[in-house]
């Protein structure tokens, strides 16, 4: 249960408010804010943040890989990796609903690069297609650079099969062309295949990790990287007005979100599988179906209810159940920190209220 | 003096260690702490987080501008005024030292501009090339704003006189032509003229406010202009990956910094010149000479010497003094709020010391 | 028949030369050179030149648009149309398979903008997705333009029906969007469609049009759209580089080309049906098949025949057909001025040959 | 004298109209036109054009480089050269009053790079401050290519002395970085050094050269440089819309014009001294001065007539001699081929007769 103000004076009144938005409305824990309190800290845009480091150092280890960079979002980390590898007018190939296509693209203008979508299933590119995609042609932009995510938001949370990262980073090698991962959601990932993270990390050359979704820290993600593209990333981070001073106090809560909250991930998951379960449970024959989870996100398919996803939402959200929709027919509900057992209850128990009245209309 | 620890063994000895490279190295307070713990926050990229409101406001409300933008770093403020107010292809115009021109023009190559350098002096730009150059001309690219630096980083410090700034604001609404202000130092500027920041801010569309140097904020800094103008800066803010989540946290102590900071400021000015005085009254003939500081910085001119800035600044540290080589021939010393009467006069005995032994070399 | 050197000295011996790999090699007719050779010329980077100006009215004065502007390529006339009816950061949707897609889209990069691939059928997009794409999103870049291609290059020739030129413009001025036409061969449209080219061009706010096609001018094409976007797309030709001074003397030869070659071009289009016919006449079963030309492309899927494309293209060329792979099981053989019947059977004559020699392997 | 219509009614009416505009203004020669018809073309977008080819082959012998490529202006081969040479994110240090700078940096827009200026004298950038600006730092964006033009137009056709060309290379290649000329004007130079157009160009690894300036072609420019940086230039020649198709006819008029034109340079620029001697001559103490002309173009400095530069080119073209404002101050009056002795004679006669009647206003 959330246990915070919600800045949306229509909810303020319920007793019981479960926000499943996102799991980017996550708090600090306490003992991030005691860790922020004590970190050490430098000036990074001269001599170095002790503390920023330090993640930098934790994080390339766990991912096995040179070096780290932080920065304040995993946007700029995508953002920074594309630049990194790239050179002028270079094509970067990625899945046709990957989060850096179809919402971070703008970045690629800023940097003369065309984002080619390749069409894929559950997040995953077709790897015919991608092959196809990399071969040089007469008149073909270069490709600078192929992109995966995992855990795939668009794709409800889908984790991308180990094989499947493997044939597409042995593409990208026959070409001579850099993979990156966008690791927005990587330990969800990692968590799901009960794999370290570098055990899917060695099939790229760089992976962002987003500290600020179910990892709870509030702001910050890490590139990591080679050493050559690591400092290349640096470079463009000052050019994008990354490099911040005494950034150690955020980089202290990255840390301990690392070292306690990654081992939980899997708690979020087993109440997405309850609340996936509880929701297909309700009756039959049901209007919706609630999609298998595969990690923390429950896309629930409401287009033969006779609402819109739109109007879905607004009805949860009057009954103290926080969603978004996600397009027109699907709603999309994330677990987190914040949601416990009696928040899945609450929001099975929304859903058939909702359900009913309509029902009834 | 400081009481923390220096990332650069070679200085960890010394009893007593003066940092005047930058007041980028200051730390928050106690009072910054107790405020990042105590900060309500919300999701910055949802709908928003109260903290980063509040000081979004207070900001806008200082300068007197509609609204203000939490960034990540001034460079980035800078740069999103940039693209809020330009269209493809213009030229902004700027005195060919200022930051924006010397260290973050690699921003404008993000953007398709062009940054053109207009001669001047003390860090202002000559007004009637600046009227030549805001002329529309055959084949002439477009001029799309025109920003000044306040107080002037690479001028030593030096502070935009009123009349020079209504003087330019006047050039560019003549040709339709906003103006930024860059506020990386800016209530240096107005604790040094005495006067409101917000009578500097009117004459400019735009203005960026600072909050990790002189003011002590670990990071942070907010770009203040009109309601549309911001509208855009928040969707680039978005594009570069500035947007953070629970960034009120460290809006808090930008708020704490803006209540508490903003009026020691003139302390910093009072020992720079208490630093200058006593540098050049060292003896005559003197070898070299210390600028009249209008704010915290010292520019002291080495070329007389013998010796390069280089080699300057490795005397100091050796010292316990450390400076930054500003050119070949002239150090920089920035006094901040760690900062202290005894550091002044150890420092002053470093340079002592330091031309002795070259008076018997 | 070709009665000119072909630059490939495999092909040298043929007593007959039939090149079906484009119309773009088509030379000027004796009256474009005596064309040339009278013009009246200026310079058209300062005053005008009067050559240049009469071409630039009339392919304006045809389309119905109020101005135009001589360019080398028509390559440039589309890069000119996308850079004057777009601002920074946006998109450009058109058909996944338009040439300005597949081959054209560095031009994009260079202007920071996103070209966004639209799936359709026969070149026509799908107008549901184009209705969906260029709605506003809150993540999404916002779209510039939306360009067609009629005759549409690598769907075969195929011509944009008139209702769906109009369904597209109707969404584009639902959302306040412009449309350009990629009229690489827009004369072979209109010719096919039996209306007058303003009635296709209407349907746009600008269109290209190529003269060094069908058309047969050796060089240079025309831009076309109303006066506002002929400034800027004016002020971007010099940018480009596009600005040339006595162009007149190739002006000259458009012109002509306009007069005398439009209205032969359905001649080339009769010829490609009756290449087609014959071509799946040649037997049954056959293991190819024609496409259906709607003007003077001929797509011959060759996918069953257990011979490549490329294998196809150099089995033809050694019996005296130039044609060309397009795709791994398609060749495209394109009739032009210079092929007549005699050419249409030597060419029909080689496809036997090899079918029959294949046949017997 | 021009035999010629001028596109521009005012001037119709006068029996003797003398056009010192630009050397642009140069109409093709009868052998031009007689070239033109008879060369052999190809298609340059697919195997080649043979004049074309020839052109290039020629053009690169006579400069001493591997390769040739044919564009459609001296602009565009300049930008592509810049391509060429540059990666993303880099600076080209050129001269401040240079040809690419003030008229020609839209293009380095669309390539995402910096233009410097560097200070300079009679068009020689001061070699300490390029050696300064070559030199890395940690702030500075990468330099990736220098430019040199000669002769200089803005220089009033001032002729680079070869050392300085020598003295700028070794500095370039002191960093790694290549050189460009800017040849729009480059066989006046050589003409005025008497030296091998090829002694000018081995300072450099590529050059422009223009065509259709004082050596008369129509349209065209070729950029000649190593092998590689030709390749990438003939990749961004397709992206701009260079790319041109039975483009020989035009390379016919170029070749003819190397041949026979490049020998005749020095006659204008006899023609220029006779001119700029004879208007210093008009009497003492005189109000205005003409430059020492070391080319073609003679600047004329009005500064002391008590008129404008504007109502110098106002008065001068009433009385049938056209000439340019060249500033507020300056007018430039550029011989060429159709400027013959009765020209000169007739323009000091109109200059005569506007300054007395200045005298007598």
């Amino acid at each position: 249960m959330q246990d915070f103000p919600i800045f949306d004076s229509r909810h303020a009144h319920h007793a019981r408010l479960a926000d499943l938005r996102s799991d980017t409305v996550t708090r600090p824990t306490e003992a991030m804010y005691a860790c922020m309190r004590e970190a050490p800290v430098g000036d990074d845009g001269l001599d170095g943040d002790p503390t920023v480091h330090a993640l930098e150092t934790a994080v390339a280890a766990m991912l096995g890989k040179d070096a780290g960079l932080y920065v304040p979002t995993c946007t700029m980390a995508n953002l920074l990796a594309v630049l990194a590898h790239t050179q002028r007018h270079e094509q970067v190939l990625l899945e046709s609903s990957a989060h850096m296509f179809t919402t971070e693209r703008g970045g690629s203008l800023l940097a003369g690069l065309a984002y080619t979508p390749i069409e894929g299933k559950a997040g995953a590119m077709d790897l015919d297609r991608l092959e196809a995609a990399v071969r040089p042609g007469s008149h073909r932009i270069r490709v600078g650079l192929i992109a995966m995510e995992t855990s795939h938001n668009n794709a409800g949370g889908a984790v991308l099969p180990l094989a499947h990262m493997q044939g597409a980073h042995q593409i990208a090698r026959g070409a001579g062309v850099s993979v990156h991962i966008d690791g927005a959601r990587l330990m969800n990932a990692a968590a799901a295949l009960n794999l370290p993270a570098a055990t899917l990390a060695q099939h790229a050359e760089s992976v962002s990790l987003c500290l600020s979704k179910g990892l709870s820290a509030p702001v910050g993600a890490v590139l990591a990287a080679s050493d050559a593209a690591i400092a290349r990333a640096r470079a463009y981070r000052k050019m994008l007005g990354g490099t911040q001073r005494q950034a150690g106090i955020m980089a202290a809560a990255g840390l301990e979100a690392l070292r306690t909250m990654s081992k939980r991930l899997a708690d979020d998951h087993a109440k997405a599988r309850v609340l996936s379960t509880r929701l297909n449970a309700l009756g039959a024959p049901l209007p919706f179906a609630a999609g298998e989870p595969q990690t923390n996100i429950v896309q629930v398919h409401v287009g033969g209810t006779g609402m819109s996803s739109h109007q879905w939402v607004k009805a949860l959200a009057e009954l103290g159940v926080l969603t978004r929709p996600w397009g027109e027919k699907t709603i999309r509900c994330v677990t987190h920190r914040h949601i416990d057992d009696a928040d899945i209850s609450h929001t099975v128990d929304a859903f058939a209220q909702v359900l009913e009245k309509q029902g009834q209309a």
